[in-house]
């Protein structure tokens, strides 16, 4: 079923509101197997209004039209919806009695009433948090419905009353099953062209990369008439894919690599701290981030001066005066004393420059993360960051918790 | 001039991208006087998109095209305009050279090479932070503005090249004079009360409240026919603005609350440390997301255990025992202990319960925040902050920028 959304209000193209009923209708719309096409945004005005639906109607089998059901002289989505249909609104005596209640002890304006029409052979859901009632008619073809534009109305009454209504007007059964892949350390464009073949030779599943920002996801989703096929449809797909570019895969659902890694700390039973230099905070907030996170992160320090990367976070001060606070030696002392510090099985340290300007005449940019772990050698990485000082700290950080990962998936060491 | 905006990408219409680019440039519009008459978003679809462009060149002199400039097969963008344009994209050597630039040193994947093709006779946006250049081109009587999805690549380059661009593209030569002010402290229901009269009937210069993750923004902007004149016209607005609630203006330029504590401890030449438990880190990102930070922020310590407060920011035993990790006496210990460990002037603390669950009997959202002062008693602010955990953190690193920046700026102690 082709669908699209109309949201209507002269406050959507100034800019004061933002337009989230697109996005919510269009995430409910898709696992019921309905595609939404086209989102449109018009102002209060009827002209502009009725060619809008008249184009929706010349395309769509189903229309949502939000907003414009208030009761002032600006709301006019049913009015001009009404005049394209050409139908004549009529009074709906259960919305009176509805408005009657919600106005009890307290004098009902006129233009209140405005609100109780609605269309002839139509259907009315009613609000049970506002005065304007949802509407659905239907003609040559095509399924209007209209909701009221306050969130707080709109979504309840999508919940209790559109879904439920949507779902008989399926005309066949439908499903999707949905799978997303989480990558890491992998370009957009080098994951689309080591994968090329197999997106393009795909129509059912489809394969879509999306760019995070930081990381890649891809969304492999099957349509089918029950959930079965359709996983079964997913599963050859998913192992090509993972075959070519598994390694940078950190996770075979939506999430982060800081959620990935708390779920491995709780599942070893591990504890980790960190200390950061040119990341300021950005990893430990990263990590607590994470709700359940203090189950195995212990804390962590920001040694942003030479003298705190000695006093507090205890490197050797020879460490600091031979190979400066960014070097691979004082990458490994953050995080083996942070270790013995904090008493973690796990730390993560990283020093680096992030700009603007270089720093003891290293390069914007060069950073070093290290990793120690209790029982093991540590281990320190170079790096050699683009970008803004935002984008070196945040490739910084998630580079550090990939490193992580990596170690947790591998169990490279015995607990 | 009629304009309307288009955003292109599958991802807006299933609902796993929510569209803010169309809020933003409207409001970005409106001040210039453009008038934005239509949002329409549309997929990864040459023929779609093809129909789009269409009907918007029928309708509107300027036309904004957001994302679809990517590498991949799926961005077709550009290449559907210029197939509606019926002209033949070239390669533009500066964009080549800006690509050879950020890949240097690593290969730059065949497909990016896509994203160096221009119009012919247009304008190229170069992208101080992607790949992909923004572009412009003018045929029949319309304006098209392509630019690149990400946000920190479009609101960037709209900032520093397209405002530029439209304000010479504007018929009558007008100027505009717009003031930021910053405020902390108050909603923005209740700023819009305070100041309802002024608003209301003000058509030049214009108020608009924007809210921001935490706090608001009022822009004030003017339109004359000159500089002097447009700026002469926000002054009296001004005046009567910081008259009512300029106890919450913490800027009066558009900048964070971390940029003004910044710009605060380098003209006192004060130095600062941090201490944070609920807040895992965030404060001192927030710190060390400002370039220079490094002059005056020594580091900090995330304490997100008992032990960790105990051991490493050495909050007494007994202190943390009677009174529990969340409580005023801890902030206090927290910050005091912490000034002296950093030998800083100035250290900030954080301790108290983001959530999801409740910690030690006390409630989420309860939050502590101590400021010590060298030579000042220290000061703890109590706090019961609503919202999710993200909303939580995020609150209490604010308030602890917002408490920072009040005694700051009241320099109410000697340097």
């Amino acid at each position: 079923m082709r669908a699209e959304i109309i949201t209507v209000g002269t406050e959507l193209l100034l800019g004061q509101t933002l337009d989230r009923h697109s996005q919510y209708l269009s995430q409910e719309c898709s696992p019921l197997g309905i595609g939404v096409y086209y989102h449109t945004s018009v102002g209060d005005n009827r002209q502009r209004l009725l060619e809008v639906i008249q184009l929706a109607s010349s395309r769509s089998e189903l229309i949502f039209l939000c907003g414009g059901l208030g009761p002032t002289m600006d709301d006019l989505t049913k009015e001009t919806l009404a005049e394209y249909l050409d139908v004549r609104l009529i009074q709906d005596p259960e919305t009176v009695t509805h408005l009657e209640k919600l106005f009890v002890g307290r004098t009902i304006a006129t233009n209140n009433f405005k609100q109780t029409y609605v269309f002839p052979d139509g259907v009315v859901f009613t609000n049970q948090n506002g005065t304007a009632p949802g509407l659905s008619v239907k003609s040559k073809g095509v399924t209007y419905i209209c909701l009221p534009g306050p969130p707080n109305e709109l979504v309840p009454m999508f919940e209790t009353s559109i879904r439920p209504f949507l779902l008989q007007l399926l005309p066949e059964k439908q499903v999707i099953d949905s799978h997303t892949l989480s990558f890491f350390g992998i370009g957009e464009s080098l994951l689309e062209e080591r994968l090329n073949d197999i997106i393009e030779n795909q129509t059912n599943p489809t394969i879509a990369p999306y760019a995070k920002e930081a990381g890649v996801t891809l969304r492999i989703t099957a349509k089918a008439k029950d959930k079965t096929t359709a996983h079964a449809m997913v599963q050859p797909t998913l192992s090509a894919i993972m075959e070519r570019v598994g390694e940078y895969c950190f996770s075979e659902k939506e999430e982060s690599l800081e959620e990935v890694v708390i779920s491995f700390l709780k599942q070893q039973q591990r504890t980790l701290s960190v200390v950061e230099s040119c990341t300021g905070g950005l990893l430990a907030h990263m990590v607590t981030s994470v709700p359940g996170s203090s189950e195995v992160f212990k804390g962590g320090i920001v040694s942003y001066t030479n003298e705190v990367k000695n006093q507090i976070a205890q490197v050797p001060l020879d460490v600091l005066q031979q190979h400066g606070a960014v070097s691979s030696w004082t990458a490994e002392s953050l995080a083996t004393q942070t270790l013995k510090q904090f008493q973690t099985d796990l730390s993560l340290s990283i020093t680096g420059v992030a700009g603007p300007d270089p720093s003891e005449g290293k390069p914007v940019g060069l950073v070093y993360i290290g990793l120690a772990e209790k029982g093991q050698p540590s281990r320190v990485y170079q790096f050699q960051f683009k970008g803004s000082r935002r984008r070196i700290q945040l490739l910084a950080a998630k580079y550090a918790l990939f490193i992580l990962q990596q170690c947790l998936k591998k169990g490279e060491t015995t607990t």
